[in-house]
């Protein structure tokens, strides 16, 4: 038998595919048992509402109506988009049906923002560090990915409009700016309300597009953050410049894989299209169960159990790196959202705690992964979102082994005895 | 406030996407409450196992594992793999888990496909008709599409080399050939089990990978068709030539938007990438159901039913066409699936027609959204497994009605009046 070159028949996207490095990570945890995994942004299972959603499954399955199974409209279910309408007016987002899709979760929206907007060779712009799977999907759109500085306020508007000017006198096509305002990931940071206006008057002044990303809006932490600061730039967004990305993955299940999308019409209608030739419709089951807990309150009394939990959870992780790290991990506290972005000691490389750290059994993300300029080889995400309180000091305590420049040798030692 | 020009924004493949004329008009039926619909590939929802998906939910929330709602493997759970090569062995088709990735749908599988292999100005060669959807994903990685025709016994293998060679002579790089050869969309037909080696034969010959999407395998009716007679191109691959496809949408529920992929190793890798940063991992509720139905013997209890079903509204439309419109339609009598395709008298176009259906409360797909050569506008797609007996025969009466050359004028009278 003879064996099929395959690589020829490669495209060029084919060709240049780019893995997302959190992805990747999901892999080795799904072979390794034992692993603590401060790795992937998994929410807490803990609080998925088993029950309210089994009574929804049941009522809609006992309520025998096809079109609960049946393929349905690419842009989403009607009471699918009326639900996402009303979730979107309590973040201060009034918009109407004809400016909504529902997507295939966040990453869909931002696949089809890749695919409809940008040409091989656009510059898109990125903050620095930024979500690897709109890295992946802009790369995979063969964009240029250019970053720009954050802050503790979030993205840094002078090395914005610095970058711009430096991309555009290089005759680049600069169409997109990429931003994730509320927790960000990787950092976590928060988008100060004063940058927010200011970045939508730069978005106009410079004629670009913002891809506003928004999983953990609804994720702020009390103690440190409000509501009232998590406001979305599509909120003040007079001129139609943001295209707004929400999910229920993070403040329902990700399991369910729906998502949605604000934008103008004129391009709704077009990844409309593109989404019928990606996958026809998302899921029609899910979109039902959705709107049941959203109609049901699920999602409302959620909220504030979610906020409760993580915001213990940073708790929990932050005391045990001071307790058992102290001064080798430096980190921002986190106001909302999943993860803490921490800095590492002088000279140590993230590839190279990473390698210590599996041999302790704990793993996180390199924060390189998160840079679409190769910096960031001092930096890594632990998210403390998934393990629980225990898990997370048991990691914390194999994290602070790893970081002992000694764990090396001792792990090589005890694998070999 | 100053509107924004968005068009300026599209990259080549946003300003040239093409819409489904199927999808299309789903928005037509959405919209008309009493139409009879003969347009879109529905499964009819009377078949769909409720209180056995009833039970398997419930048993899956009440389990409260948390794989259920989380984040999964972009290829798909385990367990859902394990089902759908059971499945593949059931026709054929034997394989291992490293061959096979979930996707989101068939649909989905097409799309990556496309993104993976087909570089821009490449002919794929497509069936004279075929799957719109089809069409679309392919035309969307910007393919030029090259049209083989077809007779009774399916693709025609002379005319099918002598365009490729007339390609080839051209320069053309022609790296795929899409092919539905169990009751393919819209034609109805069924691939001869001797055309079928010698496809793979021709295949191995010029080079060239197949693409076999088969949806209906199962939905053979037993008067005038056997199991033995669907058996995939994929169970006799020998050179590894064929990407096969299938899904659960028309055996179980197309709500779930679960379907599979087997292809070479090397090329699951990259579909497992590109797939990433689609839309992650595919809804997991929804595997979990699949796998549970299928565990349980749902599907295999389903598939006799599903044929009689569609056999008896097969037999409902040919009667009712044959009493009520006589020879002004053709058509060769469909062996399986969702669709009869029909050829009109001599000088009535496609579109015509459809302009007086509307008037009589008829759809139907116009036979030249399927060609991709701009022909076919003698003929007619009219699927038969949605709508009831009674509404078929309403249906056809309709049809009938706008058959006769005086309808158009009838029709707008009546509306006036």
């Amino acid at each position: 038998m003879v064996m099929t070159d395959y690589e020829k028949f490669l495209s060029p996207t084919g060709r240049q595919l780019t893995e997302s490095a959190i992805r990747r990570m999901g892999t080795v945890v799904a072979r390794e048992g034992d692993l603590v995994s401060f790795a992937p942004g998994y929410p807490d299972p803990g609080l998925f509402p088993w029950d309210e959603l089994r009574d929804i499954a049941s009522a809609l399955l006992a309520g025998r109506d096809g079109n609960t199974l049946q393929y349905g409209p690419t842009r989403g279910l009607k009471p699918m988009l009326e639900q996402a309408l009303r979730v979107l007016e309590t973040r201060g987002i009034r918009t109407s049906l004809d400016h909504l899709i529902v997507t295939s979760g966040s990453q869909q929206g931002i696949d089809l923002i890749a695919r409809v907007l940008v040409s091989p060779g656009d510059v898109v712009l990125v903050e620095l560090p930024t979500f690897t799977g709109a890295i992946a999907a802009f790369r995979n759109a063969q964009a240029e990915l250019v970053g720009v500085r954050q802050d503790a306020q979030g993205i840094d508007l002078d090395d914005l409009d610095a970058v711009w000017q430096r991309e555009h006198r290089a005759g680049k096509r600069i169409t997109l700016l990429y931003v994730i305002p509320n927790f960000q990931n990787p950092t976590g940071s928060l988008l100060s309300l004063d940058r927010r206006l200011r970045l939508l008057e730069w978005a106009e002044r410079r004629d670009v597009l913002i891809v506003e990303d928004d999983p953990y809006g609804s994720l702020y932490f009390e103690d440190v953050a409000s509501e009232r600061e998590t406001r979305p730039l599509r909120a003040d967004d007079r001129h139609g410049r943001v295209l707004y990305l929400s999910t229920v993955s993070k403040t329902l299940a990700p399991g369910f894989r729906v998502g949605w999308m604000v934008a103008p019409p004129v391009l709704i209608e077009r990844f409309d299209t593109a989404k019928q030739s990606s996958d026809l419709t998302s899921g029609i089951l899910d979109q039902c169960m959705v709107v049941e807990a959203l109609k049901r309150g699920v999602v409302d009394r959620l909220a504030p159990r979610l906020r409760d939990l993580y915001r213990t959870k940073r708790d929990v992780m932050e005391t045990a790196i001071r307790e058992q790290i102290g001064s080798r991990l430096t980190w921002s506290q986190p106001k909302g959202g999943f993860f803490l972005w921490a800095t590492l000691p002088a000279g140590l490389r993230d590839h190279v705690l990473l390698e210590r750290a599996l041999e302790q059994d704990v793993i996180f993300v390199v924060g390189s992964a998160f840079h679409v300029d190769g910096s960031g080889h001092d930096t890594i995400r632990l998210s403390f979102s998934a393990p629980s309180a225990e898990r997370i000091r048991e990691g914390v305590r194999r994290l602070a082994a790893a970081l002992q420049p000694a764990s090396v040798d001792a792990g090589a030692a005890s694998a070999a005895g």
